[in-house]
């Protein structure tokens, strides 16, 4: 593999070249600001493209000596990098695709940092909440005006099979081919496989405006290194603000098989259609994935019809091993996402008309309170029951792959689950089967982040 | 010419076409919060491009039945206009120069009401006030990244005779062939013929990104109506910081005859380039116009020696037509201001090392008062006294041609000055070859908007 | 005025950059093959960019030691010039417009030369003739696919008084406020103005891609040197086909005061427009000019009403002092022109369906034989009496400006004439008004080149 | 599959919208002139992309009732395509890389039949092939003026493993990091691996102008229909001068493992560069494959030992299972070779150097007497060996998959080969080692097309 040099001194293209001295100021002041810890940590995630760990403590401690320094510069500023990961260079150049998902960080820290976290977006507001996810899009360039709707949101696990893979490669490029455009989580897998096969689809249909866009958050990025494939990266402040970016920016929804992170969208997801007033709402979505994820498929399906009824069911289809049908039947329904927008009034780059209740808008941080407070009743109304899973699933997550979580659980033990029966023997049958599936860990033993108390 | 048809919608291209919803409802608030009244203003200048008059009034109450809607849309607005000037249309479709013009006027004003005119620029620290200046220039994508010094400001009047006009053209074309581009006040005259010069110079030589940008603000816009040739519009919220924005693009300085507001122009550049901080500042400045133009400089080189001196006066180039000579003059510069920056580590596209005093950074704001109050002695400093003659000009511009300065001289009388004895002689005699020489007003008859007190 | 450097060597852009060994030796060769001394002098006339003369032979005179060369390099090939014209310069570097027009003539030289000049295109065979028009347009990158009708032949003088020429500037400042396109025979005068204009209204309009076509020939280059604003230049192989092209790439045609080139070029589109199989063609023309020419056009009016008759008359309309009717009245048959084009079956891009006899293709070579062979008869069918009008003129302009056609002059006396009386008178009148007019030479005193022989 | 529609017409991009009558005659002509049948038989084979056979007949007779139509327009010419192979459409619309391929060939079927095989190019006359190669490639735009070097020739076997497969892709995915291109043969294996791997590698570095150059003949394209990834196609006329443009375009060369086609490419290459004139020319070849092919390689090195010698070996490297080292070993010669061209002031973008002997030009039709009269001796001077063994692995190519030569077995039994007794059982090894690897053939038993006789 290529050697990364010592250091290196990169220069921005685009929203970051033409700073005020005010703005270079603030900058240079992020150690104090607090800004500076969070930048570091999201730099060495995205300079560690290709990983194979989705560890990221291991990460933190393979590149102690990793450093980013902001340098001001009359008209604007530069970054001096020390000692990164070898797999951002190419002969001792950093690859173009990680310079610029570098900035994107970079960007998207200030301008939460400086321009969002402040009291202009009072986010105890549900509507400034959705205001805010709106400008952190506009201000990374992902909101075209007048693009016709071709987003599709592809959701699926880091940590698949090659069959997996191969096979969400095949569904991206047979969404390329159509002239539609990826958006995923942006990490390895299932996020790659779909951007790369678009990659190639477009190519041949001489597209060459093909949208990969990536939607990470700092939580994440870590574990989840952004593939250099994606051209558009957008650092969300945190997971829930990044679920609603995925649900407004998405005129179609694919699911490919995951693990708990996959879980978590799916119940985030329906949550948010259960929800009275979304009962008109065009949004195709589709489960799909190779013959050897039928049954994976089944699992999910039988959990969602244990809890959710056959309501939710009823808001996706399941297509197993057909990627072209997979690939036309969203594009077929393009034509009906474009009109109800049209009617509705709303925009065709973020989807004003979706309500999403304050439940599932509220950052879910994870500790043994939060995650034993947790209620999974079958007495709750089915939107507020997809939030309490939600929920469960985000904890799991965190108590698996983010620093935060990982360390809790070293020190206090997993995380208790409470719930009615029946839900909680489902639940955790489909987290065994996750752990059999080898879908929540790429490295090392699997311990369970979570226990269910019955 | 053509008839205007009774209403048009319009929808902008550019920076307003995604706007969040918390952004258009603040735009249809606008109302309540007071930028409506001066948007309707300024648009209805834009809109009047190419009249033949600097009466504002006469404008305001020629359109008296004018009005612009903004229509709140999905994805983003839409401008309703009614009653509009024929001149901004062709058969009936607006021209596209005066359309970008208006949206320019929407996007500075919303862009400064909400943005600038906020706790978050403390207008009354100068560095504040220079920070604002940039943002707005750089809101309005003036400030070009990596782009070599090629902005050439161009000052004079807008009632100008053919002979002069011909020639501001001449010395565009000139400064066009050589690739170097026209920043002007945006209005008739001189603000005028340079970029349409310049545009014929860089056709010849398939130059195709030319920039003539315009430089306003709402007190002056009406009298100066933007012509559409100018492709970059920005509209300052007041004279001091577009003298400001002025002379920071400004990569060398050209002014033609003009009036009392190219007086202001240049006791303002001199004022500035005069504080010893300054002393080293790399900024050409060519003062030109055809032969009959040369008693005109003449006058103003003698008041500037009575009153600034010599070190003032070497701030400065004659050049009495000499079109080629003025440019390849400028052209020939721009290696030193270049090397200038470079060593400075100023920035290319704004010159943050020229050190400009409050006193030219305050908003002076004509009233009897206030110009009764300035001290035209020669005992002040140098360049504190080039920023009361300043104010003196500005002060009888705003009483020729400013809505609010018109309207109080019609209260009250002319404005009085005071001051040394010698000043206010050569102060008075350079006023009174304007009016011989019909500088100050194109309609009607002219009535002094001053009276020099001794 | 600039000096322009000894020699200087420059490279193409476009189509001569990758030329193959066979070719560059074809062109090394070009002394052998004649093609050399043409080339060298449509050069010469492409450098003396706005020069003010139309004496041919006065300009080789002035530049007896100018040379141009072609050097052989690995990819291709590279012009040396030596002692060319110092208006081709700017602060010694070639205007970017004129080296293009430069490689536009070696293109066409060579192009014609090798591939039309061949047995390929046997020019006997009128089919062949329209044919090589076609393809010397082609390989000069003047037909556009797909282009919405918007080409406006603009015809008239090239010596022409201020107030006529500043007229040609308004027409064409209509022409591109509309959208539409420019072609001209790309001398100065007549040929210069609308191009000027329309410049700046594409520039108001935001137009970048404005076409502004010039369609030369050989004998007539060097008495109306391109003005480089043309940013697509051809030199046809000789009048007829010039005529041809203009024609055919017409959407509709504007004439503007002029001499006897301007009536040459009247009474060849009246002769094809005449012929019965061209009846119903779409084309529409429109003689215009300020107040002042009024005159002129009443006199053209009377030949043709004499000659032609009424027929003739109707097929264009005579509109004054009113550029912004004349550009609203092309612009409203662009539709009827598209219309017909689409039902016809026919390319908009180049009119195939317009039939031209073949006396309006032979190559007219002026001598006092061919010139006294004329008949100018009445009794003549028109669009054949309008052939032998036009063949008239066009020995009247050899005489005035083409080299031969000087020298015969010089040598031998005027040019005899011989026709009906009612005819030559008229035609006689004509001619002496224009020289009254002074619009038959720039320079000197005029000396007719023809006589009226009863 | 996605079902084809029964027919479709499609309008050309590019160099075919513009056409004149005489050519749209010729066009439609082409019956007579022979030019159809060729035409729709490369137009079948660039429809049946993605096919896996190699079988020209069989791809013949499965689409008997395929037909492609040239219909005539005004402004030039539309397909109509009736039976295609349902792989060349997306939901029924023709994939753009599909159709631009239709059109590339129609441009280099119609543009070799009227411009090239014509008494202007004498094609006995060495240098006329050479100057043809280069006008066949310029009129397909492959030749870029100023490109820096950066093409790479990779040759290979359309049937290799997946293993191998897989490699290719690495191997251009290191290519297309660093900014180099790719040219192929363009059929299926190593001719499309190498594409698919530098696409990605590209879109990681945000290169848009990516080339996937493809090279076929009519006699290959059948058996080895080009993928739509390649984005510049060509249809050389024959094998030799598709020989000769891979050489002449090439900055360096790849070979991967593959059959008796990648050892004819390997022996044209070594043959030219072996002649005495090209000691010196700076053409770097790398035989590259992963672990399991090091065999292969071994096979081919010692048939070259044993035949051409060593100095021919030390033409090339060999790299197993090393893909970043050979990027970086080729982009590292890159500046050599610029070099050498700039001092012998020869083309970047085509090796006019290159010396290459008539044998390697003339084209060779493999028949039962052309094939026996092969004198594969080592009394023969090495360079003209390796052009008789080149010819020798022709006439096995042609008597597998071309049209011709399979008929001529079918009807005549296999080829019979002759030489010296070391050289024919080195030959023989090598190809019974090709048919164990079943690199010969993709379908059906593979029955040899030669025989070696002693």
């Amino acid at each position: 593999m290529s050697k990364a040099p010592h250091s290196v001194r990169i220069t921005p293209l685009g929203s970051l070249e033409v700073l005020s001295q005010q703005e270079v100021a603030k900058l240079l002041d992020a150690g104090a600001s607090g800004l500076y810890p969070l930048f570091r940590r999201c730099a060495l995630a995205v300079l560690n493209t290709g990983a194979q760990t989705d560890d990221a403590n291991e990460l933190f401690e393979a590149y102690a000596d990793f450093d980013v320094q902001i340098i001001s510069r009359p008209w604007g500023l530069q970054l001096e990098i020390f000692n990164a990961p070898a797999s951002a260079f190419v002969d001792g150049e950093m690859i173009q695709g990680v310079k610029e998902h570098l900035f994107a960080v970079l960007r998207d820290i200030v301008y939460v940092g400086t321009e969002i976290a402040t009291e202009r977006f009072q986010l105890t507001n549900p509507a400034n909440i959705t205001n805010a996810v709106f400008h952190i899009l506009r201000n990374a360039h992902i909101l075209k005006a007048r693009a016709r709707p071709d987003v599709i949101v592809c959701w699926g696990g880091h940590s698949i099979s090659r069959t997996e893979y191969d096979y969400t490669k095949l569904v991206g490029y047979q969404l390329g081919l159509r002239g539609l455009n990826v958006c995923t989580g942006c990490g390895p897998g299932a996020m790659k496989g779909p951007m790369k096969g678009a990659t190639i689809g477009h190519s041949k249909q001489r597209i060459t405006g093909g949208r990969y866009i990536g939607l990470t958050e700092p939580g994440i990025i870590a574990a989840e290194p952004p593939n250099p494939i994606a051209n558009q990266l957008v650092v969300m402040p945190d997971m829930e603000k990044r679920l609603e970016a995925f649900v407004r920016v998405a005129h179609g929804i694919v699911v490919f098989p995951g693990g708990a992170g996959t879980a978590e969208e799916i119940l985030y997801l329906l949550g948010v259609l259960l929800h009275p007033d979304n009962a008109d709402i065009q949004l195709p979505v589709i489960f799909t994935g190779p013959a050897e994820s039928a049954e994976y498929f089944q699992q999910i399906h039988k959990l969602i019809g244990a809890t959710l009824g056959e309501s939710a069911q009823s808001r996706y289809q399941i297509l197993i091993d057909q990627p072209e049908a997979v690939a036309r039947e969203l594009q077929s329904t393009m034509q009906r996402v474009c009109g109800q927008r049209r009617e509705g009034g709303d925009a065709w780059n973020f989807n004003w008309l979706l309500h999403i209740e304050p439940e599932f808008q509220a950052p879910f941080e994870a500790t043994h309170e939060s995650m034993a407070a947790l209620t999974l009743s079958m007495d709750l109304p089915r939107h507020l029951l997809a939030a309490q899973l939600r929920r469960a699933f985000s904890g799991i997550v965190a108590g698996n792959v983010k620093v935060q979580g990982v360390r809790l659980i070293e020190e206090h033990g997993p995380f208790e689950l409470r719930g009615d029966k029946a839900i909680m023997e489902r639940l955790d049958m489909l987290l065994r089967s996750f752990v059999a599936q080898r879908r929540m860990k790429i490295a090392g033993d699997y311990k369970p982040s979570y226990r269910v108390v019955t």
